[in-house]
């Protein structure tokens, strides 16, 4: 297959479906590839050492910047005053820190612009966007917009999102296929090595590998 | 006159253009008013101290958070090691740090979500236009559509711009007759008290006192 895509920085959490574009960009992108991590303060911090192995097995700069969303708060993500809800809570809006994706898609495109490219990666996956709107490719399509117009120079922005219309079934497929090291992946709420199996990304994550008849390669807490 | 504008967050820099949007909002806002400063690695640091005291000063609450710009760096303005370009060099390309005015009013949008707010003010000036494409009115119109497809329930998002298509002149003007206290905004690049009266930041204040025929406040060390 040739590789025809422009070098481009990836949005890399850590967790399983970052991970897999990481590996499927490899595959796909000629350019160069640059992964980038947001340290936001989150609880589960497993995740930023989890992206800087996943980058350096795959042989592309890793860069972690800092952004302080736990100042806003009002997630229990950041605030370790606050319950995580389990799966069967009543999903997943709780977890939301506003404009989360936003800001993590802007400092992408920051850091592509000091790079010289013009173009960032992300994983959402169909799963994510019954919950979360900023998962959804409307979204994503204004903000290449907006990032064409905010730009330092006129031109255009593209932002990749392969997987969105993926269920995190086929993406976990594909990752399979491609290799992909998923025991270097996070993926708990909680936080937790090993991991609890309980929260609603881990029940998630559990789910996903059992519809491809795979085990999961992480540890997981006894029930 | 009749206050009806809704509650609302504020980009305030310190600087005087946001100090005198934020005497501005306290005659035309009903709801509350809050302030937000970014903490970005930002060498004139006494800007966040400036942003406090006008805070104070006007009677809002006022909250700082931390970006780890200088991670990203390619700027000045946070990397120590570049020189800050003097007023008649090739403008203020050099101290752009890209996207900045997009995380800014996103994480101001975070914190008016947070608060339960859907409206967020900030103060370019048209002198900024120039060589600041996300100083421009489409860029703030695209991205007010972005936050209303991003945001976690759906619903509007405005971003007020209340002096885009005005001069800086015109806004001192305006802030002189609010009776903004210009004593405590800072402006220099070079982060310097007195302030260094040669950048091109310095200058441009300089010019816009000059215009209205009355002496700035700041002191400026001698040239």
């Amino acid at each position: 297959m040739e590789k025809t895509k422009e070098g481009a920085v990836l949005l890399l959490s850590g967790g399983m479906d970052s991970a897999t574009c990481l590996w499927w960009m490899r595959r796909e992108v000629a350019g160069p590839i640059h992964a980038l991590s947001i340290d936001y303060g989150q609880r589960h911090r497993v995740e930023l050492e989890c992206a800087a192995h996943l980058a350096g097995r795959a042989g592309v700069p890793h860069k972690v910047v800092g952004l302080d969303l736990a100042a806003i708060g009002g997630s229990p993500l950041t605030d370790a005053g606050l319950a995580v809800p389990a799966a069967r809570e009543d999903r997943q809006l709780a977890t939301v820190v506003p404009f989360r994706n936003l800001l993590f898609a802007t400092l992408a495109a920051a850091w592509a612009e000091t790079l010289g490219l013009a173009a960032v990666y992300l994983a959402p996956v169909k799963d994510d966007y019954r919950s979360y709107r900023d998962c959804r490719r409307p979204f994503y399509d204004s903000l290449e917009g907006t990032l064409g117009l905010g730009a330092t120079r006129e031109g255009r922005w593209t932002l990749h999102t392969p997987f969105v219309d993926q269920w995190k079934t086929e993406v976990v497929k594909l990752g399979l296929e491609l290799g992909v090291p998923y025991e270097l992946t996070h993926t708990c709420y909680e936080g937790k090595r090993p991991a609890c199996g309980q929260c609603d990304a881990c029940a998630e994550r559990l789910a996903a590998f059992a519809a491809n008849g795979v085990p999961d390669p992480l540890a997981y807490a006894a029930a």
